[in-house]
């Protein structure tokens, strides 16, 4: 009687939720999210989960652990974890606060699982465990991660709390790099229904100091038994374990009536009374199904921001996921500092600009406007408490910077676009500081790495490490500053940076000739001689010259001045054969790597399909962004060209695919290859920019016309100002090019 | 009855106390320290209850603490709490975990007492309430507060629990300072006995990043009545306050039957188990008296490590006080670094190594061989997972460096004279860091400030702040290295150091002259020009040329070369005039100031009264110790001629007053002037050195000859070389100067 009178009212719960919450904001996009995408092979997408931005990134670790997301396809589950991030390479960072249900006896030197019947949807993650006979279902708000086990077996459920496990390579380390390693945990049962505790970890990708991730699990069922552990030893019937630098764990057993047992576990990084008070606020009741769908209604009103019309289903899949994952990350945590007081919000995991200012943040500015501006005000804020703004952040520590001062360009890209709410005198500030004040020390950590040569002999020299690379993009951060000088009247401040800016050439080397094409970017000395010995198809990491690219990229790189790139590459003519060399000895197989000379992977090659447009043929980008996406993307698990990059190759196929791509930091967008029949950005305060595609079809690619606000646009190129405060653009789509955007050339912003 | 068995019981407790620990080690000398010494004028020594290196350091926090040591002689004392310094200056630090006590009603808005009966000995301090006619003892173990309150007026007692207090000038702000300002706290009052939380604090001098400092408290009654705070608003009845970056409180009440009130906090920098663990490890019994006594003898059992012999009972209270203050701080934090795990022990308030390089570490190499090989060992593995050695550290921050990277010096000591135990490889490659590498972004913060320009054009220009003083000191830091790298054969470094050490004659002006003395150092621009007005007396803070120092005193500070200083200076009597003129024009008043050539208090004069050694006039560094002596040290409260500088003002007097001083990096001591009859260092491992002052008397203060086991000394100097396995120093002292000591100069080690 018992047994059926919980059904009952759990049925019961159920009918009052789905009448509580039942219409949506919008269109019912959701249905198009599929988590795992990207989740396969090089993308290290995290599927389990989340809300956009959300704190808690709850699920499943699979051993051995070594995943950047947690996630892989195969292996046994260790257990589910409440912190992670999404698309990352190099050693990993989180996966903290693991929990894991077994049933039968209490083993804690093993609780993984096999698994079986794996689903996720956006705030909703569940598998099987068959070895156990128990599902496990997950959703989420902000802070706090929702569980829920069903024990099918009808024997006991054993949940543990393991405090000791985090993601790692299994103890990498080299010069400058650090695996994740622990540092203290600490755990207590605080009465048959709640535990608390923390695990504290160094290391992992940013070689960051020792962050604290704090819970407090409150369950809906009475533990019948009890015990704790600490390196591998079990204490039964112990209720707690102290910080001796040691890996701590507890585990609660429920008898066999307990065929349900569910279990909010907040997530803090102030406290366990925070995490218990995230709790608190956010989740006040025990209605899983309530949660889930609260949170999908959440997702569906971001990706509402976006409405795009096609009849190919799986593009909207491919679309509407991609959306998703430019909004995993960065993490909002505001009031969750445990390092200064401010009433500015706190964004943590930038991981990193240098991958997310050529386009995602764009597309915040498009269609987040206010989380945008957050994000700044959050990167000034970490500058006025710790003299630099972060290039990449994770756990509360900045580090590593794998190429130029990326925030200049955030701040830039702001102003250009008029944001506000944005002090742009301390932005300059900031900027001025990476431009200025060498970071010392630890030269990956703040700044500009090199920055003693770059100040003095107007290149980084081989005596740096990732000297080409940063040679590169310091000189498009110099000119991010020169805007941002000359917008708010520091005349001289602008004049020293326009020129600065021009460093680039400082590297160019004329004589140096690959397939044809003549001039590339080539590493030198201090003394101002070139480097003999040298590849410019190779793409290096850390300690190489240049940084995830080869100068066939690289050589690419000056989004500031591209007419200045054309005249050194020998003109417009030398330009066209040098991009189409470039694309075409793209390895059209899919995952490209590292040996191609275009490689969508590559950040620094984010903008280049789009230079066409400046030597006036905006047809070959129509085709080549085509070629691109046909190749590099789908709605596999794999479908991803490789690390998403914290949705950075989720932005970059977004943006392409809406039909334009931004110059970050400038006031600029360039036309790319519209694959919608219409397309509708919500730009907030009521105004929305809508892009009709007339006649696209799979031969009708190219861009034979076009109109904005019913005025003919002539070029491939329009400006936020035009759209900023919405409109229409309609392109006239054909299977032939015209001479449309062949005359009205990008301007060169100085 | 139930009172008067308490009491009985009490008294049985005494009883058996006294009988366990009734035996001392070695002589009574404990009762010649006074902790009030140096604690009222510019001495901010602390004078509360702490044991050596002790972790807790209890004692009474008096309002507007705005006090460096808490302690302030007047003003009512707002309560006690369990973290501090001793002997500092500037934006003050810690003052965390507050308990107060009162009786009648609660009020948390004012908590603080008048105070009567204030009494301090090794490891105790008490006070008395007149307001509340209420008696508060304190005593420690090493991470554990012991509070004993004795209500005298039969009414109610309350105990305040304040974490939002912490010391502070009251919000104080400058470019690259901050005032300690608070991040966060919580409370939970865990049972009627028991209580928990944390205080999070950011700033303070070495404007560090946020310290929590977790505390568990447990009291040997049960509170009748309870309730918590936050931000000034009381909850009664509330058992807990999560942290919202706000400041929370407790407070407990006891009934009138509670005659007496004993509690033990914990503390920890790890978190409120690892707090509790420290009750439970080190303080398993509710006998108060007991832990006094022990701590006494802890107290006792160091200060065994010297025995002085004087019938000048006055002079021995000065002396054993002194030694005490030199074992106050670094603070053995081993198994509390929250940072990372380590097998090497953690010191933190290095408070800072510019002030203790001198004198206190050299001090205990020889009585505390193992505190100091500790030491060296945790500054190496700050180094290993942090990227440098601290010159200043505080709340696990390093920062600030005040000049030279002075744990060069340390290192240099150690292997001159020859500590086991360093691995001097590491040493080297932790100093080749501080030489070679630019801390960067904040040059307060690691290594050495301006280092571009030391590294390039041989001194630190007048572009840099405290230029001057980093130039002479990095000058001698280099000669550090150099004497490891010869040591342990890099032969090349040896070369490049050696040559680098001579960089003070760079900043040496030939034309300046001052009170009939020619040649001192000078402000030197970038393009090697004289700085024209300046002052050679001016000695400045943070942001001047000379840090704590004016151009008299720098001038005179080469240590590894005084031969090429009396050179530059003009030959032999020259350099005696300087000296005279320098000690002549020190101001014979106590508390001499910055205006004077002279000053005790800033210790880059610290070796100066030896350097008549050095040009065979060993009587006047005899006179002029003792008169340095006779102006700057008695045994009254305000008894210390400034800030002691975490002992460093205790230290000097220590080493004179025994008879030598050292050089600090070199296996060196210049003879001073011998001030007790006789004087035993325990060198460990049952070695022992005696000096012996024969015929000594307030007349007789010249040594006239000396002997070194047996043999006679005909020189002011000695190695350590020579006494490391112990023996007896046998001074004959006379009214009147002899030759001794005239021919036979320090050697110059190169």
């Amino acid at each position: 009687m018992k047994r059926i009178f919980k059904i009952a009212s759990a049925l019961f719960i159920t009918l009052v939720t789905l009448n509580t919450s039942a219409q949506l904001k919008g269109l019912d996009l959701v249905k198009y999210v599929d988590p795992f995408i990207g989740a396969v092979g090089e993308g290290h997408t995290f599927p389990g989960a989340t809300l956009p931005y959300g704190m808690v990134k709850l699920g499943p670790d699979v051993a051995p652990l070594n995943s950047n997301s947690g996630y892989l396809p195969q292996g046994n589950i260790r257990g589910f974890s409440h912190v992670h991030v999404s698309g990352t390479g190099g050693p990993p960072k989180y996966g903290n606060v693991l929990v894991a249900a077994t049933s039968g006896d209490v083993n804690i030197k093993d609780f993984s699982t096999d698994r079986a019947n794996e689903k996720s949807s956006p705030g909703y993650y569940t598998v099987q465990s068959t070895k156990y006979k128990l599902k496990s279902e997950f959703t989420v708000t902000h802070s706090v991660g929702f569980h829920r086990y069903t024990n099918t077996n009808k024997g006991n459920l054993n949940l543990f709390f393991d405090l000791g496990s985090f993601l790692s390579w299994g103890g990498y380390k080299e010069v400058g790099e650090l695996d994740q390693e622990l540092v203290g945990s600490e755990i207590k049962i605080v009465s048959a229904t709640e535990i608390e505790g923390y695990t504290r970890v160094r290391g992992g990708w940013n070689v960051g100091e020792a962050y604290t991730v704090f819970f407090y699990a409150v369950l809906d069922k009475p533990a019948n038994a009890y015990g704790t552990w600490k390196s591998g030893q079990i204490h039964e019937g112990s209720k707690e374990e102290f910080d001796s630098h040691e890996a701590t764990g507890a585990y609660l057993t429920f008898d066999t009536a307990a065929a349900t047992i569910q279990m909010k576990v907040g997530i803090s990084y102030i406290s366990a009374g925070k995490a218990r008070q995230n709790v608190h606020i956010e989740l006040a009741h025990w209605d899983f199904n309530r949660v889930k769908k609260a949170a999908s209604d959440t997702w569906n009103k971001k990706l509402n921001s976006v409405i795009a019309n096609t009849k190919n289903e799986d593009q909207k899949k491919i679309f509407y996921s991609a959306l998703y994952r430019t909004m995993l990350m960065p993490v909002n945590r505001t009031n969750e500092n445990p390092k200064w007081i401010s009433k500015t919000p706190y964004y943590d995991d930038y991981y990193c600009i240098w991958d997310t200012y050529r386009a995602t943040h764009p597309l915040l500015t498009l269609i987040q406007k206010k989380e945008q501006v957050a994000m700044i005000n959050s990167l000034l804020d970490i500058y006025k408490n710790e003299g630099y703004m972060p290039d990449a952040r994770s756990g509360n520590y900045t580090g590593r910077t794998q190429g130029g001062s990326n925030t200049d360009v955030l701040i830039a890209d702001a102003y250009a676009k008029g944001l506000e709410g944005i002090d742009y005198h301390e932005g300059l500030n900031a900027m001025l500081k990476n431009a200025e004040v060498p970071p010392g020390g630890n030269e990956r950590q703040y700044g500009r790495g090199g920055l003693s040569d770059y100040n003095t002999i107007g290149y980084v020299s081989t005596d740096f490490e990732r000297a080409g690379s940063r040679t590169m993009e310091y000189a498009y951060n110099d000119f991010c500053i020169a805007m941002v000088a000359k917008g708010i009247g520091k005349d001289s401040l602008y004049k020293k940076y326009i020129k600065r800016s021009g460093n680039w050439e400082n590297l160019w080397n004329a004589g140096i000739k690959s397939n044809g094409v003549s001039g590339f970017i080539w590493p030198r000395t201090r003394n101002g001689s070139w480097q003999g010995a040298w590849n410019v198809h190779k793409s290096e990491g850390w300690n190489g010259w240049l940084y995830e690219g080869n100068s066939w990229e690289y050589s690419l790189y000056v989004p500031h001045n591209v007419n200045g790139l054309i005249k050194k590459a020998g003109g417009n003519s030398a330009f066209i054969k040098r991009l189409d060399t470039f694309f075409t000895k793209n390895s059209q197989s899919f995952h490209a790597w590292l040996n191609d000379y275009y490689n969508v992977n590559n950040e620094p090659g984010f903008l280049t399909p789009t230079l066409y447009s400046y030597v006036g043929k905006p047809a070959k980008t129509n085709e080549t962004v085509r070629k691109i996406i046909a190749n590099n993307y789908n709605s596999n698990p794999d479908g991803l060209p490789g690390n998403d990059d914290a949705g950075s190759m989720s932005a970059w196929y977004v943006f392409n695919s809406i039909g334009f791509f931004p110059v970050a930091g400038q006031d600029l967008y360039l036309i790319t290859s519209p694959m919608f029949d219409e397309i509708k950005l919500d730009l907030g305060e009521g105004k929305q920019l809508s892009i009709i595609s007339k006649g696209l079809s799979q031969n009708n690619k190219y861009i034979t016309s076009a109109s904005l606000n019913g005025r003919p646009l002539n070029r491939s190129w329009f400006t936020h100002t035009e759209i900023k405060n919405g409109g229409t653009i309609i392109f006239q789509m054909a299977p032939v090019p015209s001479n449309w955007g062949t005359a009205i050339l990008p301007p060169i912003i100085q």
